[in-house]
């Protein structure tokens, strides 16, 4: 599904992994998408839309007991689709990955925080969702290389009317620091501008050109688009820099910047918006002691990877809508443009 | 298993049920505890152990969406005993309850808040632990009436050295609010003072007599205990007030008090602590407009709400220690005193 050039890749930061699982027939039209974490990854969440569905979030809290974060599970089926963790907790635990909590090799709890996107219905019927099934698949096509778009739990999302997806970028900081993101874009806000129909965060995309036929038909599709009792973008940024589990939250928490950028309307009633942020640690860059002894980075390199997270999580957001194509629910962004959008700049590498 | 007389029960709060579901023989030890709540039911919830386990606790948010509370589900199996929920969601959705998100009525999402405690491997099976299927037998089960002790959720539970278990206790504020509590007490520490062998919190029951030879095995016990990597208590307290989210959620804060008092230490590193708060709003009392815009009950009243929060939610800790009987796995503390309590008050419902 890659016709649009990449911006680089969640999986630009080392030993991350992303699997998908979808279903898409007549009466199927969902998915989940797990993001498979390198062993020592520290985790934080913030939580911003007031509709959310999530599973393990507490324990992602600054003061608590856990300190790594084994993968995190985004998916399709509102509350019902948090079942899929089940599905990652058996393929984890099977690989003894997880806290442990005894002497015997696979005595682990895998730590598998989660949050969904509400699709119910949308194939028509209500009671087909993700459940464990999605969650193990998912984890067993995990790779450094992944589809975007209509995909994993992006499949039967939709935004503004048009069909919504999964979208990735990375960039790297002065640093040197990898920073990367993936959003599933679901929101009742609208990606694109209706007065230009062009998305409203282009960062280092290329802006597709639309005639005018076309930009008259988008407009009325935006402007036109049922609102939904029910949306809510839900994704991830990652770094290899040395994070902590606060700094963590706090790069989440930042990243709902790119979210407000990217989607217009964002962080709405209907919205359960939630964005993960994780960090490895796995990268070669270092800096002699800080002077402040809040954090082990110097204050100006962190927030460089705060920024560079709202940055990559925007584009992200325009890339799900850029990249995906109509898989038999609403019309695709694509269908409107026909062109291919062109990264201006990135690391290049191709999901 | 009421060998204990009664202080009341979380169900004198009118229109709520509580079913248990437990499995113990030589490879199972471990169970679910499900309430279900009436219509129209507000919640809240106050995470203050640092390993917690839970799901749907974000949407209790006092910005958030969703209106109302379907369930509470509490149960073993650390992270992998959240599956339990699929079970009460599945239930609560044969019979249309929960936040409508389409015009059939069965397009529901039920909203079933949950939390787990750490009893994996006491059985001496780590695999063997609750899953969909205990969620949907507890709340085929439920019941205004219900056993205590060593009972679904607390069936795995131990604290200090002793069996663990389900406690409950209710009272009415001098406003006319039935307030009311459940734990589930699976503690680091211990609900016993090791110096006097009587528990930290005495309330309305009654202080059992220990002779001293008992007191010596007892308190060799309890100083021999072994620490535990992961423990927790949770439990929920109710009232029939009309308090909103922001006030359940306050509601549920100050019934950790309650947890203070009755085991020391507590809120450590290693429990996962969670109080929810729900209020039905179903009592008849009411009061003259408040001077206070920010509730519609006078201060006073939301006072004594809380007052009586942690007082019955301590009390419910305690008797889940009074109440639970050995079932293969430590000891219980009725093995050492071997007499029954009394309340000394109390509306004195039977559970």
């Amino acid at each position: 599904m890659n016709v649009v050039p990449s911006l680089g890749s969640l999986c630009d930061v080392t030993g991350i992994r992303v699997g998908h699982h979808q279903r898409v027939s007549s009466a199927w039209r969902t998915g989940t998408t797990v993001v498979l974490l390198p062993p020592g990854t520290r985790g934080g969440v913030s939580v911003r839309g007031a509709a959310p569905g999530t599973r393990e979030t507490d324990l992602l809290g600054p003061d608590t007991l856990v300190p790594h974060v084994d993968a995190i599970c985004l998916t399709g089926g509102s509350a019902f689709g948090l079942d899929a963790v089940a599905g990652v907790m058996k393929f984890l635990a099977e690989q003894s990955r997880g806290f442990k909590v005894g002497d015997r090799h696979n005595w682990v709890v895998p730590i598998v925080p989660a949050a969904v996107i509400f699709d119910l219905g949308r194939s028509g019927h209500f009671d087909n969702r993700p459940d464990a099934d999605f969650g193990a698949r998912a984890c067993r096509k995990a790779r450094p290389r992944f589809d975007v778009g209509a995909v994993g739990a992006g499949t039967g999302a939709r935004a503004g009317g048009l069909q919504g997806g999964v979208g990735t970028a990375s960039t790297i900081t002065a640093d040197g620091y990898t920073v990367a993101a993936l959003a599933v874009v679901n929101s009742v806000g609208s990606p694109i501008d209706p007065d230009t129909g062009l998305p409203w965060h282009i960062g280092r995309w290329t802006a597709p050109s639309l005639s005018s036929t076309r930009l008259r038909r988008l407009r009325d599709l935006l402007v036109s688009a049922p609102g939904s009792s029910l949306n809510t973008t839900i994704g991830l940024v990652a770094t290899d820099a040395p994070l902590n589990k606060a700094q963590c939250g706090k790069m989440a928490d930042v990243a709902h910047d790119g979210l407000a950028r990217a989607i217009r309307p964002a962080h709405s009633m209907n919205d359960g918006d939630c964005v993960f942020a994780v960090a490895t640690g796995t990268s070669p860059t270092t800096f002699p002691a800080s002077t402040n002894p809040s954090t082990d980075l110097p204050i100006g390199a962190v927030n460089r990877l705060l920024t560079a997270a709202a940055d990559v999580f925007a584009e992200s957001c325009t890339g799900a809508i850029l990249t995906a194509t109509s898989i038999g629910g609403p019309p695709a962004y694509q269908d409107f443009a026909r062109k291919q959008s062109r990264p201006g700049g990135g690391p290049g590498t191709l999901h």
